[in-house]
C-alpha cells in the first residue's frame, strides 16, 4: 500500500477554485505539504492556484501514482475507470453519496466494488476524509487548510477512523491544540476495499508509528482483525462505536454497518491484547501513554509513587489508583530516608508524597529531583505519577534531568499538570517532548497509567487457522448430527462433551425403577431424576427435574409423576446429585463476525441479574482460557469464600478449550449450553447440557 | 458571616514588599479588585505599593472589619489577640504551620481554637487560600496576581475547598482558561472555626450562587452537613477525597482529618440529594450543568435528542447515554416530518440525528435551527445534546435563537464542542453566556446531563432531630438492655424487632422434644432448630443450625446432637423454615460522623463477593427508605425473575424505617444485624437477628 502513503505524483480529480469546496481544500493542503507532483483535474479551469489544470486524468502527460477523487457520487465510477485505463494504482475516493445514502448510493457503491474486483485497482473510501500524515506533511484530505496556521505537530500515534466528519473535526481539534502529535491518520469511510485489517498491518510495520488507535463502527472480518491485533508488537487501542442497543441502531443507519454483539467484541479485543476506549479524546490519550511506554516488564504489578504539590490532589489520585486496581507503592525505608533529607523535620513521609512543604524549604527543582531519584531507585515502585503546576509556585523548572533518570530506569512516568492557560499548554508540549505523557485531569492520567500496566501481552499470536484433526470421536458422532433435528438431547450432548474431555455428571438413561435402583446401588443417594421428553430443552420449567431423591420410595413416586407428565416414548435420566458451592454457565456460540466463540459466566439466579458472562473467540489457547476466567467480575466467588474451595482454574480452562474444540470439530453445531456447570470441591462438572444444531436453510 | 464576604476595610497583617511572598500577592490582589480600604501591617515598612503601612494592627486609625493574616505560625496567636483587642470581627489566617505539621503545630492550633471560643472572634483557616469572589472582584488570597492578566470570569458556581494548594492551583487553571466562571471560592484549610456547614448555609442564601461544589477530606459534622444539604434548594456537588483505603491514609497524614466510612458517606450524600464527583474538573463541570438547569421537572426521565454533525459522534453519545441509564428519545412522527423538511430525500431520520447531509443541503444555521425547534417541541424529548464544531464546516452561526427556544421550552440543552483551539475556546465562552453548558468530551457531557436528571430532589428536608416517643415498648425492654452483656440472643433480638414492627419468623424456645413437637403440630414441617449457647453469635460455624427437619425422628436426633455440642444451660430455638427467592442482609450501625445508620444489601454467598450493600442515615423517611432500596445494584434480583415474585418494596421500606427507629430508641444499641432477611413470596421476613450493645467504657 506504499503508493497511498508515499506517492510521487498525485492527480486531484474534482479540483476547484471555489474556496468553500473540498476540492479546493484538498489542493491547498497538498500544496502546503506534499513534495511530489500535483495534477489538478477539472475541465472547467486551465489552472488553479498557479498549477496547470487538466481536463481529464488521461490528459496528464506524466505517470501518476494515486488519484484523489472529490466529484459527485454519480460521476465516480467513470472517473475510476479512467484511472484504471491510465494505470493508476490506487484511488482515494473522498466524495460521499454511496451506501450511507440509501438504495441508489448502495448501487453506485456496488459498481465501485465490481470495478475494484475486476481490475485490481485499489480503492480507499468512499465517504472518507482520506489521509493525514503529520510526519511527512502529506495531507490528502479536505480538512480545513487553516490547520497549517497552527503548525502540524508530528508524533508517533497513528489512527484508523471509520467516520469521516469525526476524523476531520476531531483531528483539527487535536492538532490545533498542539499538545498531541500524530503520525498517520487514515479515514476509511465505507471501506469497500482498503479496510482496518490491511491498514493495521501497514501501520504495524510503519517506522513512524508506535501506537495505533482505531475508531470502528463495524468489524466485519472479526477473526482476521483479532489475529492481526494479537500479532502486533505495537499497542492497539480500539473505540468501538455502537455498543449499546441504541448505539448499534445509529450505526446501522449511519454507515449501514452491522454492529456485532458487544460482549463478543469486548472478549475478542481483550483476547487480542487490545485496549478498549470509550471516547475519542480518551482513545488518543491512551495511545499517547502506550506509545511512550509500549514495553512494561510483565512482572510489574503497577505500584505507583505519587509526587504532588497538593495533598488533596494526592488523596484523589490514590482514590483513582485504588479504584483501577493499581497500587499505591509502599516506599522502602531507604526511600523514606532519602525523602527525609529534603522534607522539613516535622513532616512524616508517606505515599502519595506531598512535596509542598519540602518545596517551600528547598525550592521546586531540588525537591522534585531528589524525590524523583528516591522513588525511581526504589524496587517497590513500578511507575511515577508527578503533579506539577505551570505558572508560579516555584514549580517551573527544567525536567530534563528527571526525564534522563526516567529513561535509564525504564520506569514509566506520567504527569498531571495544572497551570495558567498558555503556560500550561506550552509546558505540556515541552514535557511531552521529554517523553513524559501529560494529562490535565487526574482521572484520565490514572486511566492511562492503568492501560499501560493492564495491556495484555500475548506470548503467541492467536491462530485462527487451527483445525483439530478428525479423530475417531468425530467419526463416532457425525452420524448423530446428520440424523438429528434441531437439538441433541441432554444425555447425548453430555456424551459428546465427555468424549471431548469435559467432565460430566455420572448418569444413565432408565425406563424402569429397577434400573434406577441399580444405579443407586452403584453410586449411592441422593440422585436427580429428569424426564427427557422429545424436543424439550427447558425441563425445569415443565416440572421434569426432581432433585434430592434419597430413598427407594421416592424413586417410585417420582418415576410415576414424571411418566404422567410425558408422552409414552420418553425416557428418564438418572444422575448423581452434585452439590457445589458455585454454579457457572459455559457455552459455545457462532458470532456472525467472529465465528466460533466460547462463553463462561456466573450461573444460578444471579446469571441474569448480574450479567457476568464473558466471551473469547475459539480456538482458545490455555492462556486465552485462563485470561477469560480472570475476566469474570465475581472473582471473589471463584476464589472460594467461607468454607468452599477455590475454583480449579486449570480444570475450568480445560473445559473452555475443549468446548471450543467441540464446536470447531462439528460445523453442524450452532450452540452448546452447559447450564449448570457446578463447581464441587473446586472442580467444575457439567450437570446439564444441550447442543443446538445449525438450521439448514 | 457577611463581614468576611463584604468587608469595608481590611487589614493585611504580614504585608511585604518581597514579590515572591504570599504577603505581597495578597496585597496586590486586594489592590486589583477590592474597593474598600486596605491597611497593610508590617513594622518593617513605612509604605508598600504606595499604601501607608502600619507597624501593628492597633496603629490603624480607622475601623477594620476583617484581618488577613500571613505571618509565621508561631506569631499568629499574638496577632489574633491584637485583632480581638481592636474589635475586629473576623480573621482569615492563610499561614500554614498548624495541625498539618505535627505536634507543635497542633498545639498552636489549639491555642487559636481557645482564643476563638473565649473571645468570640471568627477565624477562617488556618492553612488556607482564603476567599476569591470573582463577581465582586474580591481576591483575599495569595493566588498568583497574574490571574488578573487573563481577566477574572464571574459566574454562578461557588466552591468550598478544604485543600489550600489545590484550590489555588486548580482555581488559577480554571480561571485563566476563561471558560468557567465562579462566584465565591472559599478555601477553608484546617477549618478550626469557619467550616463547610456554615459556609454552605451562607452560599445557599447568596444571590450570586446557583450551584455549590465542595472538596472535602473529612465531614466531621456528618448529620449537620446532611441536614443542611437536604434543605438546599440549590444543587450541591461533593468530591470526597480519601474514599479508598490508601486515599484515607493520605487524608490522615495530610490534614489530620478522619475520613469516614465511604459507604456511609456515599449513602448520606445520596440521601441529601447531593451529587458525588470523583475528580476536580469533573466537579466544576457538573456544577456548571446544575447551575444552568437546577430545576428539572421531576417527571422527566432523561430522554435525550442528539443533534450531531458526525454520525460517529452520535453513536458514541448513544453508547454513553445508554450506559448512564438515560434514554435516546424516540422521536414523534410529527418531529420526523419536520426534520424531513431539511433532510435530503434519501436520508432516513433517526435519533441520534446526523445533521451533516442536511447541513450540506441547507447550511448549518437553518439546519440546526429547524432540527432544534423540531425536537424541542417534541413531548417525548426531555433534553437536547448538540454537537458543534468551531472553525469551519459551515457550523459557525449565532446560537441566540436556539438559546431563546431553549429558555421558553425550559428543556435543558448541552453541547459537545470540537474546533480549532482558540476559536473553540471563544465559541465556548459565547455559547455558555447564552446559558448552554459546553463540554469538550462526549463522556463528560453525558455525565453532566446525567447528574442534572438524576439529582435526587427531596420533598422535605431530612430531619435529624426526630425523636420517637418513649413508648411502652421502650419501657418493656429497657431493663433487658441494662442487664445484658455485649449482645442480646437471637430470640430476644427478634422479639424486640417484632415489637418495632419488623416481621420475624415464627419461633419458640424449647427445652424438650415434646415442646418441639407441639410447635410442629401447630405450625407444620419443615422446621429449623438452632442451638443457643450463651455468647455465640455465629451459630452456623459451630454446627448449631439444622435445617430441613421434616419428621419427629429427625427432631429427636437433632436435639441430641445440639445438646451434645453445647453447655447444659443452653436452649433450643425452633423456627418455621422459610424458603425464599432472595436473601438480604439488613442492619443498623453507629457511624462516628453520621451517627445512627441503616444498611441493606444482598445476602447469601454473594454478599461478600458483590459488596452490594448501601447505607442511609437514620431516621429514614419513607422516601429515604425507598430510595435506599433503589440504590442496591442487583435491582434485577429484587424485581423478581424466573418465577419469583418481585420484592414488596413498601414492606422492606417499613423494615428499614423501623430498624432505624429501634436503634434511635435505644442508645444502648451499637449494632443490629438481620441476616438473613429472607424474601418469601415477595415479603421480607427476619430469619436470624442479633442486637449488639455499646461497650460502656
Amino acid at each position: 500500500m506504499d503508493f497511498f502513503f508515499s506517492p510521487k505524483a498525485i492527480a486531484l480529480i474534482g479540483a476547484t477554485t471555489n474556496t468553500t469546496k473540498g476540492g479546493f481544500s484538498i489542493l491547498k493542503n497538498l500544496m502546503m505539504g506534499f513534495t511530489g507532483k500535483i495534477y489538478p483535474i477539472n475541465p472547467r479551469y486551465p489552472e488553479i492556484l498557479g498549477l496547470r489544470c487538466y481536463p481529464k486524468i488521461y490528459d496528464v502527460p506524466d505517470p501518476v501514482d494515486i488519484a484523489i477523487v472529490f466529484v459527485p457520487a454519480a460521476l465516480v465510477p467513470d472517473v475510476i475507470m479512467d484511472c484504471v485505463r491510465c494505470g493508476i494504482k490506487g484511488v482515494m475516493i473522498e466524495s460521499g453519496g454511496f451506501s450511507e445514502t440509501g438504495e441508489d448510493g448502495k448501487k453506485l457503491q456496488e459498481i465501485l466494488q465490481r470495478i475494484c474486483r475486476e481490475t485490481g485497482i485499489r480503492l480507499w473510501g468512499p465517504n472518507c476524509m482520506g489521509l493525514v500524515d503529520a510526519v511527512n506533511r502529506n495531507v490528502f484530505s479536505f480538512v480545513a487548510p487553516s490547520i497549517w496556521e497552527y503548525g502540524i505537530t508530528p508524533g508517533n500515534v497513528s489512527l484508523i477512523v471509520q467516520s469521516g466528519m469525526l476524523s476531520a473535526g476531531f483531528l483539527i481539534d487535536a492538532m490545533t491544540h498542539g499538545t498531541m502529535g500524530f503520525s498517520k491518520v487514515c479515514s476509511i469511510g465505507n471501506k469497500i476495499d482498503v479496510e482496518e485489517c490491511e491498514l493495521l498491518e501497514y501501520l504495524i510495520s510503519d517506522n513512524n508509528t508506535k501506537a495505533i488507535g482505531l475508531y470502528l463502527e463495524s468489524i466485519p472480518e472479526g477473526r482476521r482483525f483479532l489475529e492481526t491485533c494479537s500479532r502486533s508488537p505495537k499497542p492497539v487501542v480500539v473505540l468501538k462505536g455502537g455498543k449499546s442497543q441504541k448505539g448499534a441502531e445509529a450505526a446501522m443507519s449511519h454507515t449501514a454497518s452491522l454492529a456485532g454483539n458487544s460482549a463478543v467484541i469486548c472478549g475478542a479485543l481483550s483476547q487480542a491484547g487490545v485496549v478498549e476506549a470509550t471516547d475519542f479524546k480518551q482513545m488518543i490519550d491512551m495511545c499517547r501513554a502506550l506509545a511512550a511506554f509500549p514495553d512494561i516488564k510483565s512482572d510489574c504489578s503497577g505500584r505507583i509513587a505519587v509526587l504532588t504539590f497538593s495533598g488533596g490532589a494526592g488523596i484523589v489520585s490514590a482514590d483513582f489508583i485504588e479504584r483501577h486496581g493499581l497500587e499505591i507503592a509502599k516506599l522502602s525505608e531507604n526511600t523514606i530516608q532519602k525523602l527525609k533529607t529534603v522534607f522539613p523535620e516535622w513532616m512524616p513521609v508517606s505515599n502519595p508524597i506531598d512535596l509542598w512543604p519540602a518545596v517551600e524549604k528547598n525550592g521546586g527543582r531540588i525537591t522534585y529531583q531528589a524525590a524523583f531519584d528516591a522513588v525511581c531507585s526504589d524496587p517497590g515502585v513500578d511507575a511515577i505519577f508527578i503533579h506539577l503546576f505551570a505558572g508560579g509556585f516555584a514549580l517551573n523548572f527544567d525536567l530534563s534531568p528527571i526525564a534522563d533518570s526516567m529513561k535509564s530506569s525504564k520506569k514509566p512516568v506520567f504527569m498531571w499538570l495544572l497551570g495558567e492557560r498558555e503556560l500550561a499548554r506550552k509546558a505540556q508540549i515541552i514535557i511531552q517532548e521529554l517523553g513524559i505523557p501529560v494529562y490535565r485531569e487526574i482521572q484520565r492520567a490514572v486511566e492511562c497509567i492503568d492501560v499501560v500496566f493492564k495491556r495484555n501481552k500475548r506470548d503467541l499470536p492467536w491462530n485462527p487457522f487451527f483445525h483439530p484433526a478428525v479423530t475417531e470421536t468425530v467419526k463416532k458422532w457425525n452420524k448423530t448430527f446428520t440424523e438429528s433435528p434441531d437439538c441433541l438431547d441432554e444425555h447425548v450432548s453430555k456424551q459428546i462433551l465427555s468424549d471431548f474431555g469435559i467432565p460430566v455428571v455420572t448418569e444413565i438413561v432408565a425406563d424402569t425403577s429397577s434400573q434406577v435402583k441399580e444405579f443407586t446401588a452403584n453410586h449411592g443417594f441422593p440422585i436427580v431424576m429428569k424426564g427427557m421428553a422429545k424436543g424439550v430443552i427447558h425441563k425445569s420449567e415443565l416440572g421434569l427435574v426432581r432433585k434430592g431423591i434419597d430413598s427407594n420410595d421416592r424413586i417410585e413416586k417420582v418415576l410415576t409423576q414424571l411418566n404422567d407428565l410425558m408422552p409414552t416414548d420418553s425416557k428418564i435420566l438418572v444422575q448423581k446429585q452434585i452439590d457445589g458451592s458455585i454454579e457457572l454457565i459455559a457455552g459455545f456460540v457462532r458470532d456472525p463476525h467472529f465465528g466460533p466463540c466460547v462463553m463462561i459466566g456466573l450461573g444460578g439466579i444471579f446469571a441474569e441479574a448480574m450479567e457476568d458472562a464473558v466471551f473469547a473467540v475459539a480456538p482458545l489457547s490455555r492462556k486465552d482460557a485462563l485470561h477469560l476466567i480472570e475476566r469474570i467480575k465475581a472473582q471473589k466467588v471463584l476464589n472460594g469464600f467461607r468454607k468452599s474451595l477455590p475454583l480449579d482454574r486449570e480444570k475450568l480452562a480445560d473445559i473452555l478449550i475443549n468446548l471450543g474444540q467441540t464446536g470447531l470439530c462439528f460445523p453442524q453445531i450452532q450452540e452448546i449450553d452447559i447450564n449448570p456447570l457446578i463447581v464441587s470441591d473446586g472442580k467444575p462438572i457439567a450437570v446439564d447440557a444441550s447442543i443446538i444444531l445449525r438450521k439448514t436453510p
